[in-house]
């Protein structure tokens, strides 16, 4: 660890290999370790002037308020809604995410959940095996061609599964705050009337308040008894316990999850339930993206602390 | 049941609405609920000219051999492999079979299979449905993204999952017996070779002798303990011993199989391992596909039947 400079605080663990290369750069303050969290914070208050952040844990007004001299918020993932941007606005503290690196696999996931949800594959994994195929078949199953997919947010990762349900001779529209030019799937501007086009709603819109159950309760029981929801958006964006009730009296059809409010406490009425597929939030979680978000989260905090522009502001 | 007509003897049973069609339009005998099927066989052997099966059951030379009025087999699914064509061509018995209506169902539970594995999303299921998150991470897996994708078989089924695999930003090869004229995929003309290649291995050949054991134990210790093989073609097609040895000992990295030697028997050494994907032979098992391989036997025995010719010969 070098003990050059102003330390820099690391809030929870990151992929370890980018960490590493973090503490061989700058001192770094690792605070999930610490005893007394708060009193570490006030030890290196005087001369932190970096945080280190990831997604799932960001940081709250009353902690960015405790380092005055704070001037960068760098955060492991693309998502910033745990993060108080205004509050970093306001103090004029930058903030920056991971974007674009994990574009792709998220989207490879939303594809293996909602074909897992679709053809029932975690749920054949467990018939074959539990022993139930000599005994006879498991049954049939939806199919996903000619179907349509209603994405609710065609930002990168939107449009990255859109790209991949075109290959299934599905038909894709989409929701979001405005249409977007030179797109031509079909454009909804209200997420009821999108669940009631389309038999699987993919989430994929930003967390935070301003998409707080966007997939809502109606939307949800639009989609149906013969529909499917995928989210690997965040908890956040539907309805968590309509989404549950509705899946457990069948009135929605299907469900492929990657994220959950509270994670990682998981609704307990959806762990016994064979129309589920679950997935502890593994969207991004995978060895050369991860390093690819650990390499953005070195390069902004070099280019902040040499004094160049930042290259993934959020 | 129609009484009308020599009796049509149906091997196994069907699609039910297929079945109940065929029962409205011609005497039907169910072999599979007969107390003595070589009686029944008997009984109808001086009448019967039509035999209706499926891939799983198909027909031997044997029972053909009973049948000396039989003029039309029409397999219920696109493998023949389990009928004995040749003693069907020698008796001037013809065969149809239903293909091209379940390529694109069969394409996608390959995708779904090999994002299962790839990503672990089966593996993933169970973690979250054993209360595992909560202690820690699932960890890191591989990522599909920029990968070499190789695939045994390009006829229908298997350019059907290349067309997939290309939108998910994977390179793809192919072996086959010869190279296609129009295509640009990479070709191979030995499956060692593409194993080495390949991160992923996606069997999608026809079944029968000419390809039994085609992807060998060489070609999976090729493929290496970082490779991936899927399997929707038949359980003959690989060395399922040595796949489960290799499998075992980590000497290959992952599966997703939906078929298997002696079917609906898999090997028990499967059964517990995180690293693979199991399926019941899942393929073309979803309700509109299947309703229109039936439709495909009713029209090729309703063409029989009034002698025009027949749509789908095998």
């Amino acid at each position: 660890m070098s003990e050059a400079g102003s330390p820099i605080l690391l809030l929870a663990p990151l992929y370890p290999p980018t960490q590493a290369e973090l503490e061989s750069r700058h001192r770094v303050v690792r605070l999930w370790e610490a005893a007394d969290p708060s009193a570490t914070i006030d030890a290196v208050a005087g001369e932190c002037r970096a945080v280190v952040t990831h997604s799932g844990r960001g940081i709250d007004a009353a902690t960015i308020g405790r380092l005055p001299r704070l001037e960068l918020v760098a955060n492991y993932g693309v998502g910033v809604e745990a993060i108080d941007v205004e509050a970093c606005r306001a103090r004029g503290v930058a903030v920056t995410n991971t974007p674009d690196v994990l574009t792709e696999d998220v989207a490879d996931l939303a594809l293996g959940l909602l074909l897992a949800a679709v053809r029932r594959i975690a749920q054949g994994d467990r018939f074959v095996r539990e022993g139930r195929w000599p005994k006879g078949a498991m049954g049939l199953t939806q199919s996903l061609q000619r179907r349509n997919v209603g994405i609710v947010g065609l930002g990168r990762i939107g449009a990255a599964i859109a790209r991949r349900c075109a290959a299934f001779n599905t038909r894709i529209a989409y929701f979001g705050p405005r249409r977007k030019a030179g797109v031509d799937y079909r454009y909804f501007d209200d997420v009821v009337a999108l669940a009631q086009w389309a038999d699987v709603l993919v989430a994929a819109c930003p967390g935070g308040p301003e998409t707080a159950k966007l997939v809502s309760r109606a939307a949800l029981e639009a989609l149906g008894a013969e529909g499917t929801f995928v989210n690997i958006a965040r908890g956040s964006v539907v309805d968590q316990p309509a989404l549950v009730e509705l899946l457990v009296s069948g009135r929605l059809g299907a469900a492929g999850l990657d994220v959950f409010d509270d994670e990682p406490d998981v609704p307990v009425e959806l762990l016994a339930l064979d129309s589920v597929v679950l997935q502890p939030h593994q969207g991004s979680a995978t060895h050369p993206t991860r390093a690819a978000m650990g390499g953005l989260v070195l390069d902004n905090v070099a280019a902040w602390a040499a004094g160049r522009p930042l290259p993934t502001p959020a």
